[in-house]
C-alpha cells in the first residue's frame, strides 16, 4: 500500500557486469487505466536496480518493466494507492496549473500550490552543503529545522569549496575521492541513499528540497565536468530524486560563475530535467550577477539574487512584471556578521527584506552566517544564531492570514499620492483586505480614505516585536490611524 | 571702503511717476581698469533706487551710472575695495572653474570651491519657508543654524501653501495681499529688505542661501504667473540678489509639479538668471519625480531628490557618470514622524544616506519634519529636534579632512571581488587616503591587501557614536581588521 503522493519502490535484480550505470536502462509505464506515467528505473550497484513511482491519485497502477537487461524486462509492477494522509497535500507546483481554470485569477501565475490544492507559501531557508557535513551535524539541521520557521531549503548535490567551506565531506556522488580522483562514470551509493534519507526527513518536516544540481564552488572537478558527464549526472539525479514529491530542480547555483557552461548547455540539461523528471517538479537557476532569461518557459518560478547591494526585495514588483511568474529571492543577503557584504545584514534588515517581498506578492529565503560558530548555517546547518527567524515566523502566519487573490496595489493617477510611499498587499475586487507595509518608516500616523460603504477592524502590527494589537471598534471614512514612531510597523485591515 | 567679495551699494533719487518697476532702467559698468562688471541697479520704492556691486578684487572699481532716468544718468560711483577678511571667500562655484587649470583634476567637475580657491564642501539643510514665518521665528532658526552643522539652506521666495504650511505670511514678494490680490508690477520693499537681511545674516554665519526662485506650493498664484511676469520678478530678484556672495539659484523646488511651465520656460528663465546675474552663481533646477535635463551647459550642478524610496544617495556614482558634475542630492527625504514616507526616516538612516552620499563623492542636504512641534523645521525653521544634525557634524570633519582629489574607488576586474560591496573615497593615485563605509552591514572583521611598500595608520570610525579609535601602530601588507559587528561604521587609513 502506496500513500498518494508517496513512492512506491520495488527493488529488482539485474546485471552486475560491465558498468550497468552506463550501460543498463530499464523503465517502466504505470497505469490506472485513466493515466499513465512513464519512470525510468536505476541502478543502486551491485546488481541491485529500483523502480520508483509516486501515484497522484489513489487506485491501483499497474506497468511491466522494460529494459535492456532481460533480467530486468517484463516484470509487472502494481502499486495500490491509498488517499494521502493528513499533512500530505502532493508536490508543489505554480498555482495556475493546480487550480481548475475556472478560478484562475491573475494573481495566481504569481504563487504557488500544493497538487491537491492548498495554498504553499514559501518561506526558504538555504544550507548548501549540509548534506556534505557530519552525520551529527547533519541530524543537528533537522532538529533545528523542526523548531524553525521554514518550508524550503536550498541544498547542493556536490560539496562546496569555498571560503569558510574547505573541508572533504565524508562522501561523493560519484565513486572515488580527491586523492585518488573519481570515476565519473559510477556513482556512490552510500552518499545517494543518505542524500535520500535528508530529503525524506525533509519531507517529514514539510519542507520542500530545493535541490542544486549544479554549482561553482569546487575543488574537484564537478563544476567543470564535460556536458556529456553533467547529462549522465543528471539523469541519474532526477531518475532517482523525482519521485520524491518534496523535491524542486534548481539547475544551478550562480550559474553565472560557471562561464565554461553556455546558454545552449543549460538549456540542454534543463531539457534532461524535464525529460527524465516524471512529475513536472519545479524548476529554476539561481544567478549571481547576471540573470538567466526567465522568461524561458522550463522555467517555473524566478529564483533570484538581489541584483543590488542597497534595494533587493523592493524589486519584486519589477521582477513580477517582467517574468510573469512566482518571484522567490532565494538570496537578498543573509544575516550575520561575515566579512563580506552578502552576509553581514542585521536580523532587522532581513525581516524587512522578507516584508518587503512579501509585501510585493514575493517570496524569500533566509540565510545565516555568524562566523564565530563552527557550523556556518548558510553552508553546514546546524544551528540558528540570527534574531530573523522568529519574525519570519511571525510573517509566515501574517501572510497565511493574506486572502487568496490579495495583490500588491496597483498605483493609479489617482490613488497615487496616497499610497506612492507604503506598500500594500490587498483585495482590490471587494476591498476585503488592505496590509500596509511601513518598513523604515516611522510615521506618528497615518490617513486613509476608507472605500465607501464598508467598515473595518485595524489592527496595527510591529513585525519587529510579533505583536498584533486590535484598534478598538470599526472604521470607515476618512480616518486617522495613530502608530507609534517606530520602524518596521503594518497595519491591517479587515472588512468588518 | 568694502571688502572684497561684499557689497558696495549706493542710494540714488530717480523717478516716481508712473510705475518705476516696469519704466525704469539703470545700470552701471564697474571697472578696475582690467575687468569691467555690468550691474543692474533696482528700484526700491518712493523715488529710490539702489545700485550694488560686488567687487571680486582689492583695487579701484569706477562706474558711470546709466538710465532712461535723467537723474540716474551718468552719475559716477566709486568702491574702493579691500581685501577679504577672515572667513572671507568669496562665492562657491564649480571647483573646475575656480582652480587654474594646471592643477584640475578629473575628479575637480564634481565639487565645489570658494572663489579664492578654498574648498567647499556643501552640508545643506532645508527650511522652505523660513523667512515667511514670524519674526521670532525667524530669529530662533538662525539662532539653530548658528550651532548646526549646515552650510547651505535651500530657502524659497514666495510663501508656501502646503501640508503643515497654510497659514499666509505677513508680506509678500510683490504689494498686495491674499484678500485684494496682488500687483504683479510692483514689489513689496519690506519683504525684500528683510530677505536680503536674512542673507546677509546666513551668510555671516557661512551658509550658503540656495534660494529656490519658483516652486509649486501655492495658493496666491505665484506659481501661475505668466511668462512675462515670471520673467519680470525673476529680473527684479537677481538685480537684487546677485550681490550677495552666498546666493546660489534653485530655479524651482519640484520643477515638474509645474507642468504649466514648459522647458522652453524654464530654458528662459535660466537665460535670464544668467543674463542678470553680474557673477555667475551657481544654478541648480530641482525634481520631484521626472529630473530636468541636466546636462544643460547653464547647469552648474545637480540638485536632485532622490529618485526611488529605497535606493536613493547610493546612486551618486551613477549620477555622477551620467552628469560630470557635481551631485548634490538636495532631498535624500528627511528624519522626521511625517505621516508622509518623505518625511518619517530614522536619523540613523538620514545619517547612513548622507555617508553613503558622500562616500561617492556627492553632497547632500538635511530636512526635518516632526510634526508635534509648532515649527517644523523642514519648512518653517525653528528648532531642531532630531539625532542626525550631530552625526553630520562628524561626517563634516571626517570629509573636511579627505585629502583633494580623493575619488571614489574604481571597480576593476581585479579589485572587484574585495570591493564590490562596500563604498570607498580614497586617493588612487598615490594610495594615500583610503576611507571606507560600513553602512547597514555589521561584519565582525574585514580584510585588506594594503598596496605594496605603504605602511598605513587606520582608524575605525563610529559614525553614529561619532567616535574615532586609532588602531596601534601601522600596517602594510595583507591584514585583517576587527570589527565591532555594529553598523554605521568606517575604516580610514592614512599613509603612515
Amino acid at each position: 500500500m502506496t500513500e498518494q503522493y508517496k513512492i512506491f519502490e520495488t527493488a529488482l535484480q539485474g546485471a552486475d557486469v560491465g558498468n550497468p550505470y552506463t550501460d543498463i536502462w530499464l523503465k517502466a509505464a504505470f497505469t490506472d487505466g485513466a493515466d499513465t506515467v512513464e519512470v525510468n528505473g536505476f541502478y543502486c550497484g551491485n546488481g541491485n536496480y529500483r523502480v520508483r513511482f509516486m501515484p497522484r491519485r489513489p487506485g491501483i497502477w499497474t506497468a511491466v518493466t522494460k529494459s535492456n537487461d532481460p533480467q530486468l524486462n517484463g516484470i509487472e509492477l502494481r502499486c495500490e494507492c491509498v488517499p494521502a494522509g493528513e499533512n500530505n497535500h502532493g508536490r508543489v507546483l505554480p498555482m495556475n496549473e493546480v487550480r481548475p481554470q475556472s478560478t484562475v485569477t491573475l494573481e495566481d501565475k504569481f504563487h504557488f500550490a500544493y497538487e491537491d490544492g492548498t495554498r504553499f507559501q514559501p518561506f526558504g531557508t538555504t544550507c548548501y552543503a549540509w548534506i556534505n557535513q557530519s552525520r551529527e551535524v547533519q541530524e543537528e539541521t533537522l532538529e533545528t529545522l523542526k523548531k524553525a520557521p521554514f518550508n524550503k531549503i536550498r541544498m547542493c548535490i556536490f560539496p562546496k569549496f569555498y571560503t569558510y567551506n574547505t573541508a572533504n565531506p565524508g562522501s561523493y556522488a560519484f565513486e572515488g575521492n580527491e586523492a585518488d580522483g573519481f570515476d565519473f562514470t559510477r556513482f556512490n551509493q552510500g552518499f545517494w541513499d543518505n542524500l535520500e534519507k535528508r530529503i525524506a526527513q525533509l519531507d517529514e518536516l514539510g519542507i520542500e528540497a530545493d535541490i542544486i544540481l549544479l554549482h561553482p564552488y569546487d575543488k574537484w572537478g564537478f563544476s567543470k565536468m564535460d556536458r556529456d558527464t553533467d547529462v549522465f549526472y543528471l539523469r541519474y539525479a532526477v531518475d532517482r530524486l523525482c519521485h520524491f514529491k518534496n523535491v524542486w530542480w534548481s539547475l544551478a547555483n550562480e550559474f553565472d560563475l560557471m562561464p565554461w557552461k553556455t546558454v545552449e548547455d543549460w538549456e540542454l540539461y534543463a531539457r534532461v530535467v524535464m525529460g527524465r523528471d516524471s512529475y513536472g517538479h519545479l524548476r529554476s537557476i539561481h544567478n549571481c550577477v547576471a540573470l538567466y532569461d526567465h522568461t524561458r518557459p522550463w522555467i517555473t518560478h524566478v529564483s533570484i539574487q538581489r541584483m543590488d547591494v542597497y534595494k533587493t526585495a523592493e524589486n519584486v514588483n519589477d521582477w513580477r512584471r517582467q517574468y510573469q511568474k512566482p518571484i522567490v529571492v532565494d538570496e537578498c543577503a543573509y544575516e550575520g556578521n561575515i566579512n563580506f557584504g552578502w552576509g553581514n545584514i542585521t536580523g532587522e534588515e532581513m525581516t524587512r527584506r522578507f516584508w518587503e517581498g512579501c509585501i510585493r506578492g514575493g517570496y524569500l529565503s533566509h540565510g545565516e552566517v555568524y562566523v564565530q560558530y563552527d557550523q556556518i548555517w548558510w553552508s553546514h546547518g546546524g544551528r540558528l544564531h540570527g534574531t530573523c527567524p522568529e519574525r519570519i515566523a511571525f510573517l509566515r502566519e501574517v501572510m497565511a492570514d493574506v486572502p487568496e487573490g490579495a495583490a500588491p496595489l496597483k498605483l493609479t493617477a489617482q490613488n497615487h499620492e496616497a499610497n506612492w510611499d507604503v506598500p500594500c498587499l490587498c483585495r482590490e475586487d471587494d476591498n476585503s483586505y488592505f496590509l500596509y507595509y511601513f518598513g523604515f518608516f516611522k510615521p506618528a500616523f497615518r490617513t486613509y480614505e476608507l472605500p465607501e460603504g464598508c467598515a473595518y477592524e485595524i489592527e496595527l502590527l510591529d513585525t519587529w516585536d510579533m505583536a498584533v494589537t486590535k484598534l478598538p471598534g470599526t472604521y470607515s471614512g476618512n480616518i486617522r490611524v495613530e502608530l507609534p514612531e517606530k520602524q518596521y510597523m503594518a497595519i491591517r485591515m479587515k472588512k468588518a
